[in-house]
């Protein structure tokens, strides 16, 4: 047999695949025919929810079960070695993107899986009743559910940063509230619903100040803004794959070395164990003793493909070309008088309103028929809808194969939304 | 745009993709030509560390990616709606695989993940000092450790049944030692190591007598022997798509239905809720209850073609083909002076050995030169290793891909390895 049929794997060593890299750094990005399952003339402003898979995306997935699949860590053969140095591989591209060190990064099911990792295996150990949590207003279901049931298990209570009057986690109130009680800050570092991106240096030197651990959910942020977890200093920082044009069940947890070395294992299984027998269980160091079992192999091989499109393009790039589409849509909107914009001007790459006698589901629903897709909902953050005033809010968001057309062709919808309900 | 480029999903309601059915009942399985990443001449044999894909799979995953792709639960659009009806789909046909309803079974990241969540959520809220919890010497870790975990939390205490002497689970022994204070029992259906399979109707029965909740770790059995849960009466039941052809990522746990809408949640977070207010959350039913985050929705969806994959041959079928490669194989094994066999011999699809004087791993990466892939070690499975009197094993387990030529080429293998090492 050949070393090219067992024995290959592009993305552990190869050169990068295609990449829409040097199509100039100044012109508009033009990717919509990378992205194969986006039809012509379909605007698909959801990308909040999940982000759309470009083809180099689809065929690192192919290519790990069509070509090179085997099971990792474990193999005497070299296939499967080749495949494990592909799974660290993907594991130390991560730790490049977001300024960690492999080390430092968990392969997780994605952002929720990460959360609730942190709040059992950290927090719950640490936490005791008069101690509190720090969460926003603003916060996903994800970063406020797994505090709640670890402070139903440990007495801990729950505190709440309001937001400033454009919508965005008021720090200056943050800084006010906060005490040596709050042992656990976790607060996202762009909002999926509105879309303000959080000062994040300055919560963690906040969160810092009185010695308190701070979590960043990055999910919304990790597609649209460049994030070095060193340089913001926080200690853990989650996010999905497939938010970030990746595979679907791959997610990572970011943690401090000296942190995650602390922490007791989350799920118990194979890999992640030192020595079983039924007397006694020694554990693997981090980050391997936070996964237990066959990992998503092929999740990780798609997560690295999906990183190295994205860099390839840059962050810089992408969120100037998601802020030029929110400066477009918010302009637009604000000329039809029934809309109610939400969220900050310089959202990152979100958009959030409501209409004026029209249910945001309905207008989701009217939008399809034009080919818009949005999303209507309370967006898993029914706490945020409370503070707004509002039950539910209609959002598009943006992602790097959307273009001023796709602005269009919501705003036209919504004028004839309009015209239905006027 | 047209209905085929936004509404399509084979999967949710179309006939099954193209399968091997139909190639007669009767003639011996020879599938490997379905199996893209299966070289000519290589005899991939450790498929119960992780199966190879047949192309209907890989089509199935890159078509979620590349054609049909959206989130589910939320969208108002059509695209998000349709790929809900395949995501749910997808469940139905699993349970319909194994004799469930599809309210009874969440998908999860793998049978690890299941049996962690079911220590977590059924065990733990349960168990006191003074319960039991039984489970037997041959168990992966996967069925050791999270108990072992919920045995810490609780102050349960943990028996384990002994093998036979031709190494299975020993149930005259389960039956003479159990007793009022086991209320969990967690054993494998079939062994991992040595391929045994468990009379799991009366395995159940044994529980049950005694008032106990059983979980079968079915990991190593769906992919080798008919399935049916209702017929078997467990409480629990739990395996992992990619040893069923499938993706990685994905696996699942059936619970009885009064069992899984009496567990709390595992993890928090979006579309696991009911409600969610910073003073108070309510959870959603089973299934959803235990399925926080955004789901990997493409898993499910290969797990669908995986399944229609193997049930188009028959698990009847697969089990006699691998019956068949088994016999020839402990046959010629048998022959080789050096070779100890371990396991019975009506072993499912996997044959363990060990060879006098030669370290496991040696004979696999010698085997690996002859294009032979076995797996060599503990196989997560160490008390067993202790048990049998052996560090470490060789074990050879078979798929639907393999034939008559593999066991050749494994034996060959094997000659070559005493020749080195006689």
């Amino acid at each position: 047999m050949s070393d090219v049929d067992l024995h290959p794997h592009p993305s552990a060593a190869a050169p990068l695949p295609p990449s829409p890299a040097g199509r100039g750094k100044a012109a508009p990005l033009d990717l919509v025919s990378d992205f194969p399952a986006i039809p012509a003339g379909w605007a698909y402003l959801d990308t909040a929810a999940t982000a759309q898979k470009p083809q180099p995306v689809v065929d690192a997935i192919a290519r790990g079960y069509d070509r090179t699949y085997a099971t990792v860590h474990r193999g005497v053969y070299q296939r499967s070695a080749d495949m494990t140095l592909a799974y660290e591989a993907a594991r130390a591209r991560v730790a490049a993107f977001i300024g960690a060190q492999a080390g430092e990064c968990v392969f997780v099911r994605g952002a929720t899986e990460a959360i609730n990792l942190v709040a059992h295996s950290f927090a719950a150990p640490r936490l005791k009743p008069g101690d509190r949590i720090l969460l926003s207003m603003l916060e996903h279901h994800s970063n406020i559910v797994p505090w709640q049931m670890v402070a139903e298990r440990t007495g801990a209570a729950i505190d709440v940063v309001p937001l400033t009057d454009d919508h965005r986690i008021d720090l200056d109130a943050m800084q006010a509230m906060i005490r040596a009680e709050h042992k656990v800050v976790a607060l996202a570092h762009v909002s999926n619903v509105l879309g303000s991106v959080l000062d994040a240096k300055r919560a963690t030197r906040i969160a810092h100040s009185v010695g308190a651990t701070i979590l960043l959910d990055g999910c919304q942020a990790v597609p649209r803004v460049p994030v070095d977890v060193a340089d913001i200093g926080c200690d853990f920082y989650v996010f999905s794959g497939h938010k970030l044009y990746g595979p679907t069940g791959i997610g990572i947890l970011y943690g401090r070395a000296e942190l995650l070395g602390a922490m007791p294992p989350y799920q118990g299984g194979g890999s992640m164990i030192d020595r079983v027998t039924f007397a006694k269980t020694s554990y693997a160091p981090a980050p391997t003793r936070f996964e237990a079992g066959t990992p998503h192999i092929v999740g990780a091989l798609g997560l690295h493909a999906a990183i190295d499109y994205v860099d390839a393009i840059g962050l810089d790039r992408i969120h100037a070309h998601e802020t030029a589409l929110v400066a477009r849509t918010r302009e637009a909107l604000s000329r039809l008088n029934s809309v109610r914009l939400l969220g900050p001007d310089d959202s990152a790459g979100i958009v959030s309103f409501v209409m004026e006698g029209v249910h945001p589901h309905d207008i989701g629903t009217i939008l399809d028929e034009s080919r818009v897709a949005i999303r209507a909902g309370h967006h898993c953050a029914q706490p945020l809808m409370e503070a707004l005033g509002v039950e539910a809010t209609a959002r598009a968001s943006f992602g790097v194969y959307n273009g001023p057309a796709d602005v269009d062709a919501l705003v036209a919808g919504l004028e004839r939304v309009g015209k239905i309900f006027g």
